[in-house]
C-alpha cells in the first residue's frame, strides 16, 4: 500500500495540502475510492485514508490513527560530528534506513563546518523522506547541534567511538554481544569529522568508557564508516 | 608519508607524468630531496621515491618495488547488480575502503541501466583514488559487466544475497562465524538493483546455496546495503 507522510493525523475527513495531493493523484495516480496509508513519522502514528475526491481539492476520509507497526526494536544513537558539504544529510539517510532511533549532530574541535540549529527542519524533512522510502514508521529523534564533549554524555550499554587506531571490529563485536545478551540496552556510535578526533576528545571518550573501534585496516570516509558500523551492530545485537 | 599512485614501478630515475608531477609539487608542495611512497595499486607494489628536481620536468629516484604492506587479509567479493545513476561508483568506493578484493558488476533482469565494459577504465580510476585516500595498497579486481546468472557462480565459504525478506542478519552472522572458523575462505556478497531480484534469479541463488539475508526491518537503498553488509561481515569474519 502507498505510504504518504502527513502531519497531525486524526480520524475524519480532511483536505490534503498541495504537496501531498500532488504526490497521491499525480505521482501515483490514485483515483477516488483508492486507499493509502497515511503516516506521521514524527509522532509514529499511521491511519488508512480513502480518497474521496481528486479535483481541485483532494480530500480523504481517514480512519483512527494507531501506532506505526514498522519501527525499530532497539535503541541506537548515532553521534555524528559535523563534516564538510552535505555529508550529514547522507549519514542521516543511511542512519534512518538502518534503524537509528536518535541522531545527534555534534561539533568537534576539528569540525571545519559548524551546522546551525536552523537546519533542523531541513534534516527532519530528509529523515521523513528516508522513512517513507524505506518503509519505516518513525524517524530518528534529531538532537543538536551541540559540542561533542556534551554529546558524549549519551548513556548506553555498548558505546563505540570509530577510530582508525582502535580495537578490531571483531573484538568489539564479541564484547558487544556479551554486554547486550538478554538486555534491551541502547548502543551509541560516535563518528568523527574528516580531520579525526582531537586528543582531548579521545581522552574524554576514554574517561567515559567508550570503546575505540577500527573498521578494518583502512581509513574510511565518515559516510562509509557510519553505515558499516551500523551493519556491524545489527549483526551483533540483532535488528535495531 | 605521502602516497602517490604510479603505474609500472621500477628502480631508478624517471620523469613523472604531468598529473603526478602536479600532485606532488603543487597540491602537496614537496621540494627537492623530499621522499614519498609511490604505489601501483593494480600490481600491489610500492617503492620509496626521492624528488630530484621540481622544475619544468619533475624527476624522481625510485627504490626497489616491494609488495604493498597494507592490503586486505581476507578474500571478499561483492557482486553489485547494475543500478541507476552513479550508484556503482559510490558502492565501488565504499567497497575499496572496506577491503573488498574482487568487485563484479552484474546485469540483472531488473537492471534499468546496463553498464558497458568500456567503463572499466573509469571504474579502475575510481578504485585507485579510493585506495590512495584510504591508505590501501591495492585495488579490488574489477570484473564484468556480466549477466547476474553467470556472476552467481562465484565460489565462497560464506555467500550472502541481500534480500528484504531474507534471514536475520544476526542469524546469518552466527552461521558465517561458524563456517569461517579457522578457514581462510572467501565471502561473497550479492547486492540487487533498485527493483530487487527477479523470481528466477532468487531461485538460481537458492539452488547455488546462497543465504538470503535481510539488513534489518527496512528496505535499504543499494549503496547503504553494501556498506552495512560489509561492516557485518568484518565484525563476523575479522578484518578483510
Amino acid at each position: 500500500m502507498l505510504r504518504v507522510p502527513l502531519a497531525e493525523l486524526c480520524a475524519g475527513e480532511r483536505v490534503l495540502d498541495d504537496t501531498s495531493a500532488r504526490y497521491v493523484t499525480r505521482v501515483h495516480r490514485l483515483e477516488t475510492g483508492a486507499v493509502f496509508l497515511a503516516f506521521d513519522p514524527v509522532a509514529s502514528l499511521e491511519a488508512e485514508a480513502e480518497l474521496l475526491s481528486t479535483g481541485r481539492q483532494v480530500s480523504v476520509r481517514m480512519g483512527r490513527p494507531v501506532p506505526c507497526a514498522n519501527v525499530p526494536r532497539r535503541r541506537v544513537t548515532v553521534i555524528q560530528t559535523a563534516s564538510k558539504g552535505t555529508k550529514i544529510d547522507d549519514v542521516l539517510r543511511d542512519a534512518t534506513e538502518l534503524g537509528v532511533t536518535r541522531f545527534v549532530i555534534a561539533i568537534g574541535i576539528r569540525s571545519v563546518k559548524r551546522p546551525l540549529a536552523s537546519q533542523l527542519p531541513r534534516w527532519t524533512r530528509i529523515a521523513v523522506q528516508a522513512a517513507r522510502q524505506c518503509g519505516r514508521g518513525d524517524v530518528p529523534e534529531l538532537v543538536g547541534p551541540l559540542p561533542l564533549g556534551d554529546a558524549l554524555a549519551e548513556p548506553g550499554t555498548v558505546r563505540w567511538l570509530l577510530e582508525p587506531r582502535g580495537d578490531s571490529l571483531q573484538n568489539a563485536a564479541l564484547a558487544a554481544l556479551a554486554a547486550m545478551a538478554g538486555s534491551d540496552g541502547a548502543t551509541v556510535l560516535v563518528v568523527g569529522p574528516e580531520g579525526g578526533f582531537a586528543p582531548e576528545e579521545l581522552a574524554l571518550a576514554d574517561r567515559l568508557d567508550y570503546r575505540r573501534v577500527a573498521l578494518g585496516p583502512f581509513i574510511l570516509r565518515t559516510e562509509t564508516a557510519c553505515a558499516a558500523a551500523l551493519g556491524a551492530l545489527l549483526a551483533t545485537t540483532g535488528a535495531s
